[in-house]
């Protein structure tokens, strides 16, 4: 049987999503888990690997069993075996033909920044602090030139792996309500550190540092080292997965 | 000269506000700052002594110092000698005869409940997980039942050293948003564990185990024995003090 998994987890004790020997991620400690409840070793598969302090509440994972559970069964035993900064929220038998990853339509991703003076004891784990006011309605204007099928190479880490630098980005988004920014961004497909270095950018626009025409120029320039720093990786939560 | 702060901290690992040997407590670490930046030992004094576990997002105290120090220089310091889970947010010169505790005209607090079947990784911290679904609606008719002038022995804990068990509540309403309940309560003054103790009965009868009508007769009863249990403590977060 073929089951799917939305999870929810806090990434700041974590080192990211993918098994590693000698640290604890949010693989081996659904694995360990799932290989409990099936007496037997599972291997998961996500929608989206998120790097070591990144948050989700709607990631999608995947897992194979000869055993003929009920999804209930699996989500009650699942949330009994995982530790507390895991939940496992639904689970859903699927078609044998799915795949978290390569059948998924669009992925969402929520980067929290934290901006007034002082920092925030509630909002340490889950929002970049930016101390300086920033000026939201310019990195709207940014962000809303993100939209479209772009070539994305300067907002690309450079371990990326991926085959082509193209993603089309369906949704940019940035609001404050009080001293909380919450940026949201939706796309068929991400590349590494993307969402990252998107933020990065946008804070100097928000600073004033670059305008929001400059986005058109740092996409048509495909360079790296010609946009923002990465933003930290506690800001950002992957939010849903869409299929 | 005479000053007066507004703290906000996580309360997951302090052992509540009061100083105590051999513990951390909220009182300890902002003394252990202010002696820093004093270079001399310092005492303050706080509107409310929340209990080990609560939280604060508008905590009010004061401290006397000598020295002529300007508000934002304290504001600054403090926040480079406090942990990361305490802030200073504002920092005010205050009229000598000032009394955080005995000057507030109230206090207001926020319980927050978690209620789906699974637990959230985000909210672990900051609200109590309910799994059975609370009907809310009939939670606020016996929340509105608080308000006003009332003997609240019922809802004190055994250990309450105030003199008396009248309170007036000018506010207490509970609304739903998504999985979240939140719950807001404000009073002139608090006896001991009463938020909780309210709360931990409100559950009740969000679960149909009371109806909202018994709230009259348990503040009647002036009877702990009578009303439901103590909520947990890490629900609780104490949001704002008025002068």
């Amino acid at each position: 049987m073929h089951f799917r998994l939305t999870i929810e987890y806090d990434g700041t004790d974590f080192a990211g999503w993918q098994i590693q020997p000698t640290v604890r991620t949010v693989q081996s400690a659904l694995e360990e888990a799932l290989a409990r409840l099936l007496g037997q070793p599972a291997r998961v598969c996500a929608a989206g690997r998120t790097d070591a302090g990144v948050h989700a509440s709607g990631q999608v994972v995947c897992f194979r069993t000869p055993r003929p559970l009920a999804p209930d069964t699996i989500l009650r035993a699942l949330n009994a075996l995982t530790p507390r900064d895991l939940t496992v929220r639904t689970v859903d038998e699927v078609p044998d033909d799915f795949d978290a990853r390569r059948s998924a339509r669009s992925r969402v991703y929520v980067y929290h920044l934290w901006n007034r003076s002082m920092p925030s004891p509630f909002w340490r784990r889950y929002a970049w602090h930016i101390r300086h006011l920033l000026a939201v309605d310019v990195m709207a204007e940014a962000a809303a030139m993100l939209v479209g099928e772009h070539d994305f190479s300067s907002f690309r880490a450079a371990g990326c792996d991926a085959a082509h630098p193209v993603r089309r980005v369906l949704r940019s988004e940035i609001q404050r309500s009080g001293d909380l920014i919450r940026y949201e961004i939706e796309a068929t497909a991400f590349l590494r550190h993307m969402v990252r270095n998107i933020v990065g950018t946008l804070v100097d626009v928000g600073q004033r540092i670059r305008r929001p025409d400059d986005i058109r120029a740092l996409l048509a320039a495909r360079d790296r080292t010609r946009a923002g720093i990465t933003a930290p990786a506690h800001g950002l939560c992957l939010t849903e997965v869409k299929y």
